[in-house]
C-alpha cells in the first residue's frame, strides 16, 4: 500500500498514473519506514524509476543501482563495448551494493533492493566522512561493502582480514542517477578519505595483453574481477576471473537446492569462455576441470550427509554492532525479505562493539534434501 | 486441428468434452497421418490418455508410456517404492522409448511424443518377430531403441557395436495401457525371439550390498543403470550409474546452449547421491570431480573454438535404412520436430541397407556462443 501523498509526489516526479495503479496493485511499489523516515521503494521498475530506486517523503529521489553488462570475452568485449576509447579498469570488490545518502540529517544505506539497511546504516559512518554530504547533500556515494563479517555474503576479498569495509565505485546525483566522471569520483574519494576500490589506471584495446595479466594475478590473489568504465562512466562492462567463477560454485553447492540453476550454470559458461580465450589446454585444464568439479560437489555432498545425520543446510555469518539493538532488526529485515535467520551469540569485543553471530537455515534446500536421502521416488 | 469424426470418437472414448474444447484450441491434440494411416496423438494429457497417446481411426488407443520415478538413494528409495516385497531388477538400456504395435496388418512404431516414426517403423520388424503380433493383436511391445547408430541418440550402449537394435522391457495391452507382469513378457519374449533388456533376477532389500555391487559393476562397464519392477508391474523405480551421468553431461556439454539447465543440474545432484550414498572420499572423490569438471568443460571449451574458427554446433549421426525414401522422410519428421537437418552422405552397404549420414545443426546455440564470443556484453 501506498498512501496518497506519496502517490501524489510519485505523479508529480513523472511516474505515469497508469503505470503507478498497476505497480500498486501486484506491490510493484511498497511503501516502507525506517526509524521515522518514510520512504517508497520500487521492487519493479516504472518510467525512468529503476527497480530498487527509493523515495523519500521530502520528494527526493535515489535511483536504483543499474546492472552492469557482462562480457565473458575480454579481448572482443572490450572492442566491442568501447572501440577505440580508452577506459578505467577499477577492481570488482565481492560484497553487496549499497548507496549511501545523507537524507533531512540522517546519512542512510540502500540495498540495492531499496531496504534501508539498519546494520550498514548503522555502520557506515565509520567508514564514510560524513563531511562529505554536508558539502554535496545532493550526491550519493555508492559502493561495496566487503569482508568476512557481512549479513549477505559469505565471504569477503582476501584483503579485508576482518569485520566488513567499504569501497566506493560510483558517485551519482540523487533525482537523475547520473554518475560523475571517475576522476572526479577518485578526486572527492582521495579529498574526504573515502576508501575506493582499486583503480588499475587507465587502458585502451592495445593493452589486452595487460589487461590479461592482470585477470591472472586477481586471479591467483582471489580477487573478484574487473569493471571497465570509460572516463564519462556513459559505458561500462565488468569481467570476472575464473577465481571467483569457481569460489562462486563452491559457496553456492553447499546450497544447491536453494539456488536457481541459472547460479551454477552461468558461472560454468564464464568458465568455458575464458578457458577457451586463453586457450588453457593440457595438465592446466585438467586442474580447473577438478576444481570445478570439486567445488560442484565437496560443499554438496558434505552437506548432504549433514541431513542425512539429522542436521538441517545452514550458514553461520557474523556481523559487528555498535548496538545490539541493530542485531534484532537484522533479523526482522531478514524475516522480510522471506529468510529464516536467528541469533546464536553475542559477544562484547570491548571497544565499543558487539560481534553478533546468526545462523540461517535454509527450510526448503534442507526438506528437499531430506525427502530424497529418505529414497522419494519423483518423476524429472 | 482435429476433424469431428476423431473428436466423436475421442468423446466415444472417455475424453470430456470441455478438455477435449480446450486442448484442441492450444494444440495438445493434433491429428497427423503416417502412410494413409490417419490418427490423433496428445501432445498434453487428459484424463486416463497420456501425453504421447496416439489413436487410430479404428478406436484403437495407445496410452502414452508413463514416465517412471527415479530415486537417488539406492539403498532408502527400495525400501520406500517396496518396502518388503520382491522386485525384478532390468538394465536400464541407453536409447529411446519406442512403442511397437499392430494396427490394420500394419506394425509401427511409436516415440515417445507419440510420433509414427519413419525409421524406427521401416527396421523394426528386423527385430520383432510378427507372428506375435497374430498371436497378440491387442498388446503393445514398449521396448528400447540403441545403437551408435540412432536417430535421436547420440550415443548407444557399449555391448551394440553397430547398427541400432530393439530390447524389449514392457509389455502392454492397448486402451488400457495395462502392463503384463514381467514373468509373462520375459517369457513371450523368449517364446517369440524378441530380444529383451537383461534381466538381473529377483532382489528384495535384503540384497543391498549386490545390488551396490551391480551398479558398480554397471558403471564400469558404461551401462546406463537399472529399472526396478514388482513381478506384477505396479511398482517400478529406476536409478542411473554414476558413469551414465557423467557420460551425459559430457554429450550434452557439446550443445550447451541447447539445453535446459536442468539437463545438467539433475545429473550433477544424482552423482552428488550417488558419492554421498556410497561415502566416496579421498581420491576416488577427487577422480570424480575432475571426470564432471572435463564432462562440463571440455566438449563446451571445443565448441566454443568451433564457432570462434567460424564452424556451426553440430552433430553429426548416421542411421541404415532399407530404402533411400525413408532418410528423405526422417528430414521432415525432423522439420516438424522444429530440428534443423540435412543428409550429408548416402553409402550403399551392399547388404540391402543404406547407411545414411546426417548432420544437425543448432543455429540457436551457434548464434548465442558466436555473440557472446564476438564480445557481446549482457546484463544476467
Amino acid at each position: 500500500m501506498v498512501s496518497s501523498g506519496f502517490k501524489a509526489m510519485l505523479l508529480k516526479l513523472g511516474v505515469p498514473e497508469d503505470r503507478l495503479l498497476v505497480l500498486e496493485g501486484k506491490g510493484g511499489i511498497v511503501e516502507d519506514e525506517f526509524e521515522g523516515i518514510r520512504y517508497v521503494r520500487f521492487r519493479d521498475s516504472a518510467k525512468g524509476f529503476r527497480r530498487g530506486t527509493v523515495v523519500f517523503e521530502n520528494g527526493e529521489a535515489i535511483l536504483g543501482f543499474p546492472h552492469i553488462k557482462r562480457v565473458v570475452q575480454l579481448e572482443s568485449g572490450i572492442k566491442r563495448v568501447f572501440k577505440n576509447k580508452p577506459f578505467y579498469v577499477e577492481e570488482k570488490v565481492d560484497g553487496y551494493n549499497v548507496r549511501v545518502v545523507r537524507v533531512r540529517d540522517r546519512v542512510l544505506a540502500l540495498t540495492r533492493g531499496g531496504f534501508i539497511c539498519p546494520f550498514t546504516t548503522e555502520r557506515i559512518l565509520d567508514f564514510v566522512n560524513e563531511e562529505f554530504f554536508k558539502d554535496y547533500p545532493n550526491l550519493v556515494l555508492a559502493g561495496e561493502m566487503a569482508g568476512p563479517e557481512s549479513p549477505y555474503i559469505v565471504e569477503g576479498p582476501p584483503y579485508v582480514k576482518e569485520d566488513i569495509e567499504f569501497f566506493l565505485f560510483d558517485i551519482q546525483e540523487k533525482g537523475t542517477g547520473r554518475s560523475l566522471p571517475v576522476e572526479e569520483r577518485l578526486n572527492l574519494a582521495e579529498e574526504y578519505g573515502i576508501r575506493h576500490v582499486e583503480s588499475f589506471g587507465l587502458f585502451d584495446r592495445s593493452k589486452i595483453e595487460e589487461l590479461h595479466e592482470l585477470i591472472e594475478r586477481l586471479s591467483r590473489e582471489r580477487r573478484e574481477g574487473i569493471v571497465m568504465k570509460t572516463p564519462d562512466m556513459k559505458r561500462i562492462a565488468k569481467y570476472v576471473t575464473p577465481y571467483a567463477n569457481i569460489n562462486d560454485i563452491r559457496i553456492g553447492s553447499h546450497i544447491f537446492f536453494d539456488l536457481p540453476h541459472g547460479y551454477f550454470m552461468g558461472r560454468i559458461k564464464r568458465l568455458a569462455f575464458y578457458l577457451a580465450e586463453k586457450h588453457v589446454k593440457g595438465e592446466e585444464f585438467d586442474e580447473y576441470a577438478k576444481a570445478l568439479g570439486k567445488a560442484l560437489l565437496r560443499p554438496f555432498v558434505e552437506s548432504i550427509h549433514e541431513v542425512a545425520n539429522g542436521g538441517e543446510v545452514e550458514e553461520v555469518f557474523t556481523v559487528r554492532v555498535k548496538n545490539i539493538s541493530i542485531a534484532h532488526r537484522m533479523v526482522t529485515h531478514f524475516e522480510r525479505l522471506g529468510v529464516k535467520i536467528h541469533i546464536e551469540d553475542i559477544e562484547d569485543l570491548k571497544n565499543g562493539y558487539w560481534r553478533i553471530t546468526f545462523k540461517r537455515v535454509y527450510p526448503d534446500a534442507t526438506r528437499e534434501m531430506r525427502e530424497l536421502w529418505n529414497g522419494l521416488a519423483f518423476v524429472d
